[in-house]
């Protein structure tokens, strides 16, 4: 993760072992569980920075993920002791966009990295074209600037 | 599966390939597939007698599964064709209650059985007692008797 | 959990909060989510006692379910804290039994109660009629007594 | 899918219905089933055309995922009947691409895009530079010209 100069990044971490369950026959995590590690990165930013889901519903909003892009750089194996770190990237877009890592605690050597964009949705399904005043809010109180 | 004499079973069947993705290091389908693989039964039989999610949800009632159970007689490996059968059981409980059975298409060796039992929660997640009329009307529609 | 008199019961515990992806339409957690928590709760006796997948798999072994039942007592809900305790039940015979109980954090309430039956094959996926020596050394070590 | 002029396309496509326990409490299908979709078009894909995993495994090679992405258009919302329609694009480099699309059957419109990248690997988690022997015959058997 480059750090830009002068830039204030909020982030967070989350350890995690995979499940045998999410490996292949191969005993490599099976791609489609990155997802789910990344939804855990979401969570755990969600809760230390109050803009987890029940947040955004609890001020009326829903903010499904419209795209999401992951690329393996080294496997995930059974067994291993890994961390996903999650940064918030700052956007003038009606837009909640993280960016990934997941790591190898041993030798902190980076398995995964991706990115995921998520917009705003009311409770009638209607895409916001502005940011919803809560999320403004929330940008101020974090002194996020983009 | 044993007839009773006499009785008139209610069933659907859907064949299936297991994924990639739901095979274990051991190349064998991982356990936790199996309450998929019944859903998609209740979700054939839903649909063959008019008694699926949304039919009941449109009728302002849900039916969460409250108990679930299945036994492996034989594995699933990656790239049998598979069939998952589907066998309504009558009851007099305010319940709908499922038994299923996973087999191997090629020589119809038993892989899996289980069963399901569903009650019904009216929209305030109120546990009803006694079934709700749309599914009375239902048991005797298919002339179903316990 | 019945504690019988003079009983020595192996147990381990995980907290855990559900993920949004794995609660349903009316935000309860989905019943095929369960597997899932007494995946995570088997890997935590395992690592406390060394009787994991690894060690299992080291010993040339595989130890699939072979049956599994669990009972729904009251919804788990996003937002919940819960926890997931596993207690080992000896038996005589070649089986891993495990009961397993579902617990909301805050005031300890019953969600989930449910059991697993695991058997031991070897690589060449033969079907263990006794206990493999390891697991019998395994039980002599933690005095296990069925 | 913008097709060039002269080239052929080699394409597969499968129709499904998201499963209930695939949808979120908002009754969208949650993004993490979409690496799922893709799965299932590329089993379609690889039954087609003689590429599918076990064909890999056969000649001695495995090709995991390194890089996918996916662009959300539209929900999907439980009951829709939808079609994953997956196109193989030719590249001169030791990979596998594919791109996807999901459609709404009722009237063709557009879900979800996507693509992924595969390379492939030995069964000593080698990463192969150049093209496995029997993918570069796969290729010339199907005319695929990049």
């Amino acid at each position: 993760m480059k750090e830009t100069k002068g830039e204030r990044r909020l982030f967070a971490s989350k350890e995690f072992t995979p499940r045998f369950s999410e490996v292949d026959s191969m005993s490599i995590v099976w791609h489609g569980s990155y997802p789910l590690y990344f939804e855990d990165a979401r969570e755990e930013f969600g809760k230390k920075y109050g803009i987890g889901y029940l947040d955004i519903f609890g001020n009326g909003y829903y903010a499904p993920l419209v795209d999401i892009a992951f690329q393996y750089k080294k496997p995930i194996i059974y067994g291993m002791q890994c961390r996903v770190d999650i940064y918030y990237r700052p956007t003038a877009a009606a837009k909640i966009i993280f960016e990934y890592e997941i790591r190898d605690i041993k030798d902190n050597s980076l398995c995964t990295t991706g990115h995921s964009v998520q917009v705003f949705m009311d409770k009638n399904y209607q895409l916001m074209w502005m940011n919803p005043e809560f999320y403004e809010n929330w940008k101020k109180e974090w002194k996020v600037t983009e």
